[in-house]
Order: C-alpha cells, then structure tokens, then sequence
C-alpha cells in the first residue's frame, strides 16, 4: 500500500491505518522547527564531523585497511554506530538541501567506511581482527547487531533520498545484512544483541530491497528475545529486554533506548507479517509506559544504573535520566503506532517529546548537548570542558561531547528528517499531526497534488491557519489532531463557521477549493499540571505548561534566590503571559535548620515565609541551562500549610 | 589515658572526651540486642562458615599453597575481606563466650590464611603470583590496601581479646603491614587504595603494638586522598573520596561505605596526632551528611548506581540504597566522633542506626540479610535463591548470601562487639549511651570497680532503671544520654525525686553506695515523624515512630489492599499502642487513570475515597519481610485535601 519503495521516510509500513508522506512533500518554512533544521544543518553536522575525526572514531575504518587496528583502535565498543548514524543524518540532510558539499563529503566517508568491510560481508572495526575479540564473542555489550542495524539504517535513508546513487552505501549494507542472516538465521547463532535495533532497520532493509529474508530475520530476532539467550548481568536481563518474551510482556522496561528499539522493530514486523497479537502485545506496552512511566516532558527512564525504566510511579525529577536517544526511540516507537493504528495519543507524545525532549538536548547553536535530561537540577551545573569528551550523565550544562556520544549524532538524523513527522495520508485524504508554519505538496499515484499552506506561530500562539492550495473535483478529507492537554476551549472554523472540538481528531471532508481554509485555534493559556497521586516523587508539586511546552523554573531568572529550591509557587493565582513570558507567583521561605532533619513537630520542619515575589519568569524547559549554570525546577512545591499539621488539627 | 594496650575494645584512642570500656565489662543479659547476640552468635557464624567454604573464598588462600591460583580462583577481588571480616567476628565472639569449638575453628582458618602469605608479607590471593595481575596494578577497584586492612582489624580483634594467644594472626597481620609500610611509604608508591578501611585499621594496629611505622603510613594515606591520584572513573573520582582533599571537604560524599570508613580513619589519624584541623574537618563533614544526606532510618546512600551518597536533600525512599554496611560505617565514625567530643549526638545516631539498619539487615534467623535497605516497595519482593548468591540490589526479601557478600561478615562483627558501644568512662566516672538490661563491672587502674545493674525493657518500653551494684567511698559521676526524639517528657528520678529532662546528658554525681538507684524514663509514645521540607521524595508524608525505633507500614497487615500505595494516613489521630502494636487510621483510597498521568484539573490527580481502616498496624522497621513478600512504605502520604486544587481556591 505504501506508493514508492523509494518515497523519502524513515518508516514505510506495508500497511497500517495511515501513511507517510515523502519528506519532501512537507516543507518546514520558519518558526520553531526551522530554526532548529537550519542550525542542525549549519553546525551540527560540521560539529559532529569535527569530533567523530578528533576522537578517532573515523580513523578506525582507515585504520581496519592500512594499520594496526588492534592495537589503535580508539572509541567505545560501539563507536562505528556513530558514524552510521551521522551518514543517516547527512542522508536526510541532502535529501532536504541537494547540498553539494555534503554530498561529497557524505560519499568521502562512505568510501571509508566500504573500504573496511571484510570480503564476507562482516564490518566492525572493534572485533574479529588479529588482536581482536573474535566476531560476536560478547553479544551482551559488543554491539556488532547493533551497529550494523544504523548501517541500514543510514543505507535505508541514502537509498529512499537518492535511489539511484552509485555510492554504493546500499551494497555495502546489503552484503553486511546478508552476512548477518547468514550467520543468525534460523540454523545460525541461536541469539540476539544486546541493544536492539537491527530488528527495525531489518524491516526497513526488506522494505527497500523487496528481500524477504531481511524480514524473518528481524522476525527471529524479535522473538528469540526474552528466554535468557544473554548472560544475567548485574542489572538483570530486563536491561536488554531479554527476560521475558516480548509478546508476554506488559510494559516497556530495561534500559529505556533498548526497550523502545525494540518496541519499533515489533512494531515493524508485526505490520509487514499480520501478526496482530504482536501488535496488540507492544500497544499494550507502550500504553503501560506512557500512563505509568513517563516524565511530563516525555522522557523516559528515571534510573541512573542502568539507563532504565523504573517501576510504575518511580519518577524523580532529581534522578530523572530521560536520556536524549529513549526520547527519540520514544517518538520512532510512537510514530510507528500512530501509522498503525492513526489514534491521535501517539501524536501527542511525539509533539510533547521532541519539544521537551529532542529539542532540549541540543543547545541554542548547536554544538552541545545533554545527555540526560533532568528535571530538577538542586546544585550549579558545571560548565563542561570544551575541549575533551564529558562523562555522559555528569551534572553539568550541555556538552559538546561525550565519551558515550550517541546523542548528537541521534539528535542529527532526527533534526534532519523532521518532516517526516508532521503529516500522513490515507484513501480519504490528509492528516496534520504537528503544526509549523510551511508547505505541504502531497502527490497522488494518479498525479493529482493536494496542497497546503500552513501558517502560524505555533507553540508561541495557538492559532494554526491550514490554507488549502489545490483544486480538486472530488471531495477528500482534511483531519487536523487536537492536542490533549487537558484544557478545554480548542475551536475549529471552517467557511467563518467555528465551533468547539474535543481532543483527538477533527476532520472536515469536501470538494477543496485553492483558498479554502481552516483555522484551528488552540488555548494557549498557560496552565498548571498536577501529576497523578501516585507518583511519589512529586507529592505536593506542580508543573505549568503552555501549549505543548513544559516550563522550568530556573535560577538565573530569580537573581534574588541561592537556588530555585527556595521557592513556592502560589497556585491561587494562575500563570499569566507577561512580556512574551509565563510568569508566576511564588514565596521565598528560609527552611529551619535542625542538627535532625526529621522532627516530632511539624511547625518545625515547615519552613518560614519570607517574601513575595509577584511575577517570576519562567522559561521553556527546552531552552533552560543556556546562560550559563544554574538550579531549575519543574516540579514547583505548591506555597500554602503543609498538608499536614498534626498538632493544629488533632 | 586509655589503661591497656590489651584491653577489648575496637577502638582505644589514646586521648579523647571519653574512654571505652573493655568490651567484657558490659553483659548483656537480655532483650532486643542479647537475642541477636546470640543468633549471631548461634547461627550467623555457621552460615557465614558454610557460604564461604561453598563459595569458595576460603579455597583460595589454600590454591596459593598448592594449587592453580590463577586458574581456579573464585570470587570477587575483594573476597579475602570476608575471610578477614570472618575471622574478627569470631575473635570477638571468643572474647565474648570464651567458645572451645569457636576458638579451634578461628586457628585452623588462621593457619589456611597465613599459608597463603608470600615471603615478604604480601598477602592477596587475586593479585601478584604467576597468571595473575601483577600487585598494586588496579589501586582503583583491586582492593589490595582493603583486604590488608580488615586482616589487620582481625588481628587486633584477636590481640585484644587473647592478648597471649598463639595462633600467630597478629604476626600475619604485622608482615602484611610492614610490607605495605614498606611499599607505600613517603618514598613508595604514590598512593592510596580505592577503598578505604586500612587507615583505620593501622591507626589501631600501632595501638596494640606501640609501633608509630602504622600510624605514620595511615596519616600518609589519609592526607595522599584527594589528588586525584586515582584515575578518574565513570562515577567521578568522589567516588573513593579522591576529588578532594579531606581536610578541604565539607560533607561526606561519593561511595558511602568508602566515605565513612575514610573519615573514621581520619578522626583515628587527627586524634592520635593532636591534629585539630583533621578532626574539624571530619565533623563538619559529618554534620552535614548527618542533617542533609541521612534517611530517617540512620541509612546512608542515596544512589543504587555507585553506592553513594546524593546530593544534599536527595533522599528518595523508593531508590533508598542505605547500604548495610554503609549504617556500620557510620556507627564506626560516629563512635570515634563521641569518644573523642563526648557529644550525645553522636550516641543518638548510633542508636538510631543499630535499631533501624544495622538489625534491618538480618532476617530473624540470622541466615539471610538485606544488602540494601530500602524504605519504600512499591512491588512485591521475590523470594531469593536459597541456593545461589544473589545480586546486592535486588528487589528480593533478605537473602542468604551475595555475590558481592560484605553484609553478612560486617554484621556479624558487629552483633559480636556490640557491648563495647554501650557506655564509656571518663575521670569522673561511667557513661550510659546505649539502654539494654544487663551489667557494667568497670575496673579503675587502681583495682576498684565501679558496678551497674541495668534493668529495662527497652526500646519496648521507656524506663531504664540503673541500680548502683557497687561500693565507693568518693563520688563519681554517672551520666545517662537522654535520646533526641523531638518530644518532651523525659525524666528522672533519683531517690525518689523526679525531675524533667532535655535531650542531650543527665549526670548525677555523688558518692554511690549499692543499691543506690537511678531512673530514667523516655516518653514511649508512638509519634509521626515530619521530614525536613527540603527533602523533595517524601513531601506530603509523614513517618510514625516509638522511641528509637521507625516504623513501617507493610502490606501483609493490611489484606484488604493490593498495595500499600493505596492508604493514607490520617494525621488527625495520632498512632497508639493497641495490643503491643502501634497502629494507625488509614484512608483507603482509588487512584483515577487517565491516558496521561499529568493533568490541568487537579481534581483529575486526586485519588477518591473509598474507605477508612480505624486500625491499620504497623511493623518495626527492622522487622518487615520477615512473612513473605509484601510492599512496604516508611513515609506515607497524608490523607486529607491535596495540598492545593487550583480550582477550589482561586
């Protein structure tokens, strides 16, 4: 069902309630998402090119042809991954631009890579070499599948952008796909890698190349998971989702990049072979995670030890890992659903993450990142150092580097191919599921074009105009999703008719005239959160929010305060838009010091009110941290008595 | 000052506010701490036998004489610890019991363990012989300097207690220290082992033996820290204490075992040298790890992912690590910091810690323990192996052995010494800072003994009655601590005159004559418990506590709940003793779901009512898990209006 084997999208499901559109029918023209295209393009690239040569990482392909690779070899284990992942980007990126330039550097570094593949097909510049560990000698941390899983997944992108290069990417992935099915097919090495995602790519690979056997061999994949193939570990199998049968499975746990992964290559295979309970098994899953285990900016993963998922309601602010790459795992898993089954939630999550997730890695140039995202920040981050690689979950502001540095070259491809995300298609006609001002030119297979011109000022106003740009004889449908925020008052007007609509999907079907419009408003009134009771972590606290944007509360916009922890917010009165800004009420109390921090009276753990401060700024959680270091909270503990006075009530 | 080289004791400062007692001059001759005395004592000693012979821990030492070492050795590099750690509990219980099978097993693992020691005194069974690494090459994590460490605290154990013995540990012990003198002196090796313990025990080695070599190479150790001579390490170097020198450090921080057995060693080093400055700098430290980074329980360590303490005010009961012996470490420190300031804060943390971590940690029977404490379950634990270590963090009841197996060892040397933490001398007569029945028979240098008769059913009830069991013809002093609980009430009667108390020391000097008797009465009524404001992870909730002991709230005593989430507790009423059991009014309430757990309307996130529990009891901390799996919360929500709902108040 999908059109052309070589339409530009990540994901190209042979079925499913909706379908992409190619990404360059969507044409992102200012605002938001602009911005962040045009500096991935201008200085992200160059940044991680800069880094992936100065660490050696690139060096190593050279080094596998002419040198000692044993004995020089510099990155991590899974350090060629990073190079995989940044020719997706450079992929998409010239898929976008035609960039000239990047096209050549693009094809100088295929040439690198190809000239390390051995005459069998297998590439890894960390094992099977003289001096090295043998081939899949250590499947629980090695990362051969895995980084020949972003291979074809950089293969998969070239081929879907420009189907007939001769660079031979394509070729070269191929024949390291073959050689893997060749070698865990069904009679093959009876196991899986330890961090999933060659199950994804597989399904794509297939999806390109019309090769069954890249589909059953991401099917054996996803189903040879969970029966203890791996060695137990200090963190457990359900760190790589191997102690439990993915169609037994209820909710998405283990480390949060691996589970979603996972999740995405299941989804993936489900579609293409029918297998509904498969599908049934992941949706159930994903709706455990989400309603259970998930920050309000959508990140995911609240532990530090193993990069993981916590239990249900185990979401602290101050330990929150919500790691960079499990957000965009979160929106590849959610954007899969939503193309299965088209139900808005999963748009939802894709907008609330990559504008609270995604886009507060990078920093406002481009060239530093963070890791993990934190949503509580009690001490001064630090300023890392600009000129060697961070440790990846230090307490610092955004780095330019890491020794595990798999965000920003995840944060690239994702920049990159953004357009995928905005629209769909299906036999009825179009669908919007996230707003930026621009273009939208869908071709039909008879040739026919539908096109739209979006305009707004979407997050900062909440009014999204959709013009229609076309002319059509027959009647199609136009569904624009409504966020679910939890705040009442969207409208949609259509021919200077409006009228109320309810979170999920408005759809207006007609004869589309060139000049039609409708114009969804939005209510931006800024809001505050109240998380579920049961998360203990948050007791007593609220977070505000606007739009689909969380605000923080950030020190260097309270210049009165030694940290944002001395402040309550007043709820009594709402946030207000003052200046552009959110501002908001809160009291500065002087907690008691006691020589025990745990008292038999209550009066004496509250702490003193001190002054009033009417109007504090807030700032979007994506943009805080880029002034230089400071303390920041979400969650706000709500001013007023405690909840508790035993002594004033009894 | 203090009287004998060879007096029982684990610490025998040369100077200080207060003086120890010999640990065989306290009985105690029943109640809460002589039971677990003697399932130490009965059971715990046996387990330990069993586990390290089946694991294999002992082997080793009898490889390294006839066997392949390199080949066969099992175990973690730190295993030759727990055979050292073994074998001072047992010297302490030889000393305590005067046991003839004890006394024969303690010399023939004596004798398998000095087999094991090379010509020069070198003593490791991981490192240094053909195939295996070679000696001090992994100061970071090959734990060399520890494992000589607790060997050296065994020995002086031993020393202390069989003062003539023969068995020659003390011999083994001073070879392994010379070497290590020799090799990592002012011109030896420029460092310091990842994991403090030797520090102290050297200090108390030059104790036994007048030789000032051991205290000289403690201070070098104490003083080389925090340089950053270690590598750095994924963790960051406050891991081991190494980013800051600790005379410039202003909390314990990094790895919470290491944190405080380091300080220990340091206040041993800065009393025996006059070093005011050292001795400032470690109470400062720990006063701020004690008022900011300490869970209600006494516990310790915040962070599973390296052990570690957290931040000031993270404290988060559902990710509590509250190592075990992380408690030992800081009753370790703790009681260093009362001998040398004779401060009852430091007693009340002492006990606070025995009752609520250090007897946490082994079941009833004493042959499973807790290597982690946590002070919230959300899940039901799993029943652990009983067969097979299991790993230190894991979400299971108390288990039999681990393969990182320090617990088991750390209490029982602990449960062995005990009564040396009970009361202290000074020139003016007797301490009393821990309450338990039993007997005081102190000798003064002159011959004259100073008697007790304690009488009390502590912590079970409040009233300590401590009879004068002794003669003297001039007045002495006894000092009784009165326990900081945060409530009023405390008194004390001395000849039939009652007088009210504050919290910190009573002393009663005068001229005693037996019979002569003396009072104290601590309020025993069951209390809630309100945490600091700053502390984030438990705003809302309150703790019940009785005495010095925490409560907790345990699913087994509530059946008609799933989970203890589900209560909350009404504060309006305060806990009561009914039957022996304190219980408490609960509020059973219904979380509402929704497809995102954060929402605009407060309403939304409140859970609804559904009925109330009169009587809810709950259990002593250390007590639970001891009947099947069950969820458990120490701090629970208060019931009552949420603190704010928007929408009601403005």
């Amino acid at each position: 069902m999908s059109g052309n084997a070589h339409q530009a999208a990540p994901v190209l499901p042979v079925r499913g309630r909706l379908r992409p559109l190619d990404l360059r029918e969507v044409r992102i023209a200012g605002g938001f998402w602009a911005e962040r295209q045009a500096v991935n393009g201008g200085a992200t690239l160059d940044h991680i090119a800069y880094w992936l040569e100065r660490e050696g990482w690139v060096r190593n392909f050279d080094l596998a042809v002419d040198g000692d690779l044993a004995g020089e070899r510099r990155g991590r284990e899974f350090s060629d991954s990073e190079i995989y992942k940044f020719l997706e980007a450079m992929a998409w990126e010239i898929g976008r631009t035609n960039d000239p330039d990047l096209e050549s550097r693009f094809r100088a570094l295929v040439r690198r890579v190809g000239a390390a593949q051995e005459p069998d097909g297998y590439l890894n510049t960390k094992f099977g070499r003289p001096g090295q560990e043998p081939r899949w000698s250590d499947l629980e941390w090695g990362h051969e599948l895995y980084c020949i899983g972003h291979l074809v997944q950089a293969a998969v992108a070239r081929a879907r952008t420009r189907p007939n290069a001769d660079d031979g990417l394509l070729q070269i992935a191929c024949r390291a796909a073959d050689h893997l099915c060749d070698t865990f097919g069904a009679d093959g090495i009876d196991s899986v890698c330890g961090h999933p995602v060659v199950e994804t790519a597989l399904v794509e690979l297939a999806r390109v190349t019309g090769q069954d056997r890249y589909l059953t061999q991401a099917a054996i994949f996803v189903d040879r998971r969970g029966h203890g193939r791996l060695s137990d570990i200090e963190f457990g199998r359900e760190y790589f989702q191997d102690e439990t049968p993915i169609r037994q499975a209820t909710v998405l746990r283990g480390h949060a990049v691996r589970a979603n992964y996972l999740a995405a290559g299941a989804v993936d295979v489900a579609v293409e072979l029918k297998d509904a309970s498969l599908l049934d098994a992941v949706r159930g899953q994903w709706h455990q995670a989400v309603t259970r285990r998930t920050y309000v900016t959508g990140g995911q993963g609240s532990r530090h030890q193993d990069e993981a998922f916590g239990g249900d309601w185990m979401l602290p602010p101050d330990r929150a890992y919500s790691e960079t790459c499990a957000g965009i795992g979160s929106v590849m898993l959610a954007w899969r659903l939503l193309l299965a089954d088209g139900e808005s939630r999963y748009a939802d999550l894709i907008e609330r993450t990559l504008f609270n997730v995604v886009s507060t890695s990078p920093s406002t140039d481009g060239r530093s990142f963070f890791y993990t995202n934190t949503l509580h920040r009690r001490e001064l981050g630090t300023v890392p150092d600009a000129d060697r690689p961070s440790l990846r979950a230090a307490a610092s502001l955004r780095a330019p580097w890491f020794e595990v540095s798999c965000c920003p070259t995840n944060v690239a491809r994702t920049m990159a191919s953004l357009s995928a995300y905005v629209a769909t298609c299906d036999d009825e006609g179009l669908q919007l599921h996230q707003y930026l001002p621009g273009t939208i030119a869908h071709r039909l297979p008879d040739g026919r074009e539908r096109r739209l011109v979006i305009s707004t000022d979407y997050p900062h106003d909440g009014e999204i105009r959709v013009r229609v740009d076309s002319d059509d004889d027959r009647p199609w449908s136009l569904s624009l999703r409504v966020p679910d925020w939890g705040v009442d008052g969207a409208t949609v007007t259509v021919d200077g008719a409006t009228r109320p609509v309810a979170p999920g999907v408005v759809t207006e079907q007609r004869t589309w005239r060139r000049g039609d419009e409708v114009v969804l408003s939005l209510p931006m009134v800024p809001r505050f959160t109240y998380p579920d009771s049961r998360i203990d972590a948050v007791r007593g606290c609220v977070a505000v929010e606007r739009g689909p944007l969380v605000f923080a509360l950030e020190s260097v916009d309270v210049p009165e305060v030694a940290t944002v922890d001395e402040l309550r917010i007043d709820t009594s009165r709402a946030p207000r838009l003052v200046d552009g800004r959110i501002v908001v009420r809160c009291r500065r109390v002087r907690p008691r010091d006691h020589e025990w921090p745990y008292r038999a009276d209550a009066a004496e753990s509250s702490p003193a009110p001190v002054e009033m401060f009417d109007e504090v700024a807030l700032v979007p959680y994506h943009a805080w941290a880029n002034r230089g270091p400071s303390t920041m909270r979400v969650w706000i503990p709500v001013d007023g008595d405690l909840p508790d006075d035993g002594r004033a009530r009894s």
